[in-house]
């Protein structure tokens, strides 16, 4: 199959290689794609996970792939990623599955769910469990094949002005939370507001809303909500462990000779391994910083506060998965892994970070 | 240095690949490598690992680089694995850092670590916490250039045939358990033994010795302890998160294109990522088994031994710490990120899977 072009394309490269020094990269190019992104450029932690992937692909393929990555709004906004990549005006996304359940509900398993996967687990389904392969499957109508590229580990829980004793306590509450976690905190008695980030620390300082979730300390200590919020909550119990994604044009993969294809994938993994770490890395650093210089009130949420939330997302995430009967295949799949792998948690991960704490 | 056994060994090498006959791929090659490890060819979850990294690195380049992976003792013995590669016998190698202890005693620290970090914290450090830069100039008088390649995550503690209910139990036990948590039980007042891993089903069985500690659930399962052993302890306190490494001659290294030294260390983080991936899907699905089918019975550490194994393992990591300067050096690195990812850890994946638990 392809075989003329396969051709083609290896005889070019013998002679890149050959020819090759190191030098003007950009001018040996085969394959000059775009990558479109779902946040502003250079945003730490997510825009920086697109410049790296790009950066990684470019360098191991000796420049003939080059990406060029394009902050949210610099070639469309940042929720018509999907549709941007699926056309093929962009040859890649990278975003959060999440955005896109206008598409297929089931999409919202592919990022976070409230009580779900922690990063390690959702790699583990992902690469080991049968997701991958739900998740192209999903992608598959769309033309697009889908690949985990980062993710941020643990969210908190947010900043909050009000303080969380009770259940009582979230009716009336005014929040922004979306997706997923806004629709449970609803059936809480709480009320959900969709605000843009940039404005985020003004609302909180006025009282138009009363809490916030955001991402975590490495993201939020520079967002400085610190400094108009009194507590700051945890866990994220609405985003145990957000993955990013690479969307890929599947005409786009399909045109690369194998070896850059082999390339591309790896690059995803390898990129999904380095947000983890530096998401842990600088969320641990953040925190000492709020903790022992702006004295930030770290708070847990009460035991019996996170029951009700359980209870509130297993009916949302039972309705999500009754929805369609790939959102139900879906759902068996991880719902049956996430039983076993809180059993293997228990023993392993969850175990010892107690223990080691005595 | 040895400039003409190199040559000799790669010109070997070249016949046999060509010999091989296994594709046009290695027809063209312009690297063909040898990786030795120190794992049983193929040995579920390292030796595949070590095939992973070799197949990813064989496909990004589109075959320009070949790599033939032995066995321990097909080419040379596992714990001649760090020489052959410095040596440039082997390109590369593929072991766990703690075998070299002759050669630094502060290798250890990037491998496992009693109460140390978990495999999150361990990638985390080492790619954004500056424990890479450690690891590099702790090898590079070998000629070596490190790199983390996989990750086992948190082991369990072990099979043992007395329950351990007080410190006490600990005195006189009987135990295979290598390494730092060898020197620490010894502390407690038990016996250490060594044994072939061949040899430790039929020792438990005949009461040689009262316990023995493996990897975890995946490994453990198909060695069968569970006929032979009445309790499996959890959590594994002396290899919280083990890191898995490949070696990389330097002179080899460099003789790469810049292209295909990045391909060698991107597949190097993307096998870190599949194989922490795959032994936290498998272990779940094993330990499902030995539970329900085996009807094993899992059992915590009480917290009295387990305090007791901390004080124990602090004063043995101080005094490896104090062994030579590097090893103080990178200690410092490693206890202060410790101590504040433990922070970080208790109000993220250590309270979310609590919470999720309720």
């Amino acid at each position: 199959m392809k075989r003329r072009e396969f051709i083609r394309t290896a005889g070019i490269s013998a002679l890149v290689t050959s020819a090759s020094g190191l030098a003007p990269v950009n001018a040996k190019a085969e394959f000059r794609w775009k990558m479109v992104t779902a946040w502003p450029k250079n945003f730490p932690g997510l825009g920086t996970n697109a410049n790296l992937l790009a950066k990684m692909i470019t360098e191991m393929s000796g420049g003939r792939i080059t990406i060029k990555v394009y902050g949210a709004k610099e070639l469309v906004p940042a929720f018509e990623v999907f549709d941007t990549v699926a056309k093929g005006t962009a040859e890649m996304g990278h975003s959060g599955a999440y955005y896109w359940k206008g598409k297929a509900e089931a999409v919202q398993f592919f990022s976070a769910v409230p009580f779900g996967l922690t990063a390690q687990e959702m790699n583990a389904w992902l690469y080991y469990g049968g997701g991958m392969e739900l998740w192209k499957e999903l992608y598959a109508p769309f033309g697009l094949i889908p690949a985990a590229t980062g993710n941020s580990g643990v969210q908190m829980a947010g900043w909050f002005n009000r303080k969380i004793t009770t259940v009582t306590d979230l009716k009336g509450l005014k929040m922004r939370i979306p997706g997923l976690g806004g629709e449970i905190l609803r059936r809480a008695g709480g009320t959900t507001v969709n605000i843009p980030g940039g404005e985020l620390f003004t609302s909180l300082q006025s009282g138009a809303i009363d809490a916030t979730e955001w991402v975590g300390p490495y993201n939020d200590l520079a967002f400085g909500f610190y400094k108009v919020a009194k507590y700051y909550y945890y866990p994220g119990w609405h985003e145990p462990g957000t993955t990013m994604e690479c969307l890929i044009n599947r005409k786009a993969f399909n045109g690369l000779p194998k070896d850059l294809q082999a390339i591309v994938l790896a690059a995803c993994k390898a990129a999904n391994m380095d947000m983890l770490s530096e998401y842990t890395a600088r969320n641990n650093q953040a925190l000492d910083t709020l903790i022992n210089k702006h004295k930030v009130q770290v708070m847990p949420l009460p035991d019996a506060v996170l029951k009700k939330l359980i209870t509130l997302s297993d009916e949302v995430i039972s309705e999500l998965a009754a929805k369609d009967p790939m959102a139900k295949k879906i759902y068996q799949s991880v719902s049956q892994f996430r039983k076993q792998v809180m059993q293997w948690g228990a023993v392993s991960e969850q175990a010892f970070m107690r223990a080691r704490s005595l």
